[in-house]
């Protein structure tokens, strides 16, 4: 939410011809992503994101998440294209940082989605799968099971500091995790991170889906899990709403849908998504001055969701 | 360089509207002014600034900011206009806080100006002056000489703690300045604050002129030595750049010009403007934690501009 790499109008010039992207005429830094620098940028040749890639995107996973979007904008979906360099690069290298520029496209965030807009980000959802059922490339998932379970290793005892008894309980839904995790169901390429941030609709339209730096190869199930868990509660007092988890599954058998087994396994699927988020967000409370500029998010959010799942 | 207020992208579609601004199509926080909170945002009527005003800017200044830039507008000055809501007001309340939405306008803040940028840059200040020189209204200004040796003040010993002697070399210039300061020569309403930055240029176009939130009653040419100050020193070594301070001075002539009191003058106005700088810059960097996100900006690049115009 901050930039951290900047870039002056100078520099900023020289590194949008190196895409053959026009001549600069706009550039101002944007207060978007928890993981990157971006800029959104204006051109003779129209408008678009520049990306700074900061520490916690590694370079070696770059090839994978630009292959990804390729695959999908030439497969239609509603991605935002990445440009090339005039060598055909996805990325340059400047100021130590690799970089890449990205087509801006138009569209808001909601906070309150309507039925209409959950169907639609489901749809969406669907659309990907569909899209990436065909793409070669791999990503091992650092934040997959085995990942929660290490990170609530690491977390501890200072578990408890965020709640009292958040430490038990972790460590029961890590044992309940460990026996039920549906190993079995399919998997596929996901983007792992589909929460309202990252979809921007124009009314009830998905105008495009961005923000692809958790994509990893994972149970494709839980990809509408994670979406499920971070659409379909109240963003104020974390209470399910049931409209809106009904329509992001309609719109998600409109477009792909599940097999009996993984509608079976879903429940379980949403609990592992809940505690994905409980555990990096209670690391990152953990781990973050109270008075920095980054807003902490509450992982108590998500222990409010996990009890929803688990009492199903 | 953050966005404080957070603002729900159906919320800002309603505060849009309450500007008679049409239909919100998009929202990105921006990270620029270091005093607001600022979104670019688009909607089917054309691409605007919108401002929330935090801690650092007085509601109570802002119908003066306002009228200022009305004022400007009217008489042709490259600055961007403010809306007004639908009855009339040039700003709206929302979340406790003041808010505002100008005309987004392209350009770019150069990190190293060309003298032909230097002379549009002061040129565009002669036209201010031209254009303020009917402006009715009065603020006093908080940062002139009395606020710089309160500043130096309450700084005290720590300023030591910035270079050793720094206290030392700061009262020996509050005292000189305070004997020969030229309070005789005219006042005017000023932007005081010209840095680069606050000037989006094309090529060697001046797009706007931007940020008037220091704004005060003061002597007229002290806005020409803040100029002067921060546009004519290399930014990295902080050694004058004399094609850029001639160019400066040049495109001030060309649209305003100096008479021989204020000429005179100049390199006492020009040391006031350093220390002004120098103080401010001390005092956030001795009350800002190292680590924040926050840029500290540093104060000892003011005492070598300082130095520069004490020697002349």
């Amino acid at each position: 939410m901050a930039v951290y790499t900047q870039i002056s109008a100078e520099d900023m010039a020289d590194y949008v011809r190196a895409f053959d992207a026009g001549e600069l005429r706009s550039a101002k830094g944007i207060a978007e992503g928890v993981e990157n620098s971006n800029y959104l940028v204006e051109t003779d040749k129209g408008r678009f994101i520049f990306t700074v890639y900061e520490k916690r995107v590694d370079v070696n996973d770059l090839p994978f998440f630009l292959a990804m979007i390729d695959h999908l904008v030439a497969r239609g979906c509603p991605v935002p294209a990445a440009l090339k360099t005039r060598d055909g690069a996805g990325t340059i290298t400047r100021q130590g940082k690799a970089m890449a520029m990205m087509h801006f496209m138009p569209g808001l965030s909601v906070s309150h989605p309507t039925p209409g807009q959950a169907r639609a980000a489901g749809r969406a959802l669907g659309q990907l799968h569909t899209a990436l059922a065909d793409f070669p490339m791999h990503r091992p998932n650092a934040l997959g099971p085995q990942g929660w379970y290490d990170l609530a290793e690491r977390c501890g005892d200072d578990l408890d500091q965020i709640q009292p008894g958040l430490k038990t309980r972790v460590a029961e839904e890590c044992a309940f995790l460990k026996v039920h995790w549906p190993s079995q169901l399919a998997q596929s390429v996901i983007h792992a991170d589909l929460f309202p941030d990252n979809v921007l609709m124009s009314g009830d339209q998905v105008c495009a889906v961005i923000d692809f730096y958790f994509a990893c190869t994972e149970i494709r199930a839980w990809d509408l899990a994670v979406t499920h868990s971070s659409w379909s509660f109240d963003a104020t007092d974390n209470q399910y709403v049931p409209e809106i988890g009904d329509a992001l599954m309609t719109g998600y058998e409109d477009s792909f849908g599940l097999n009996a087994a993984e509608r079976a396994a879903f429940p379980v699927l949403a609990r592992g998504a809940c505690l994905r988020f409980l555990l990096t967000r209670a690391w990152d409370w953990l781990n973050t001055p109270a008075d920095a500029i980054v807003t902490r998010k509450d992982p108590l959010a998500y222990l409010a969701r996990l009890n929803h799942y688990a009492a199903l």
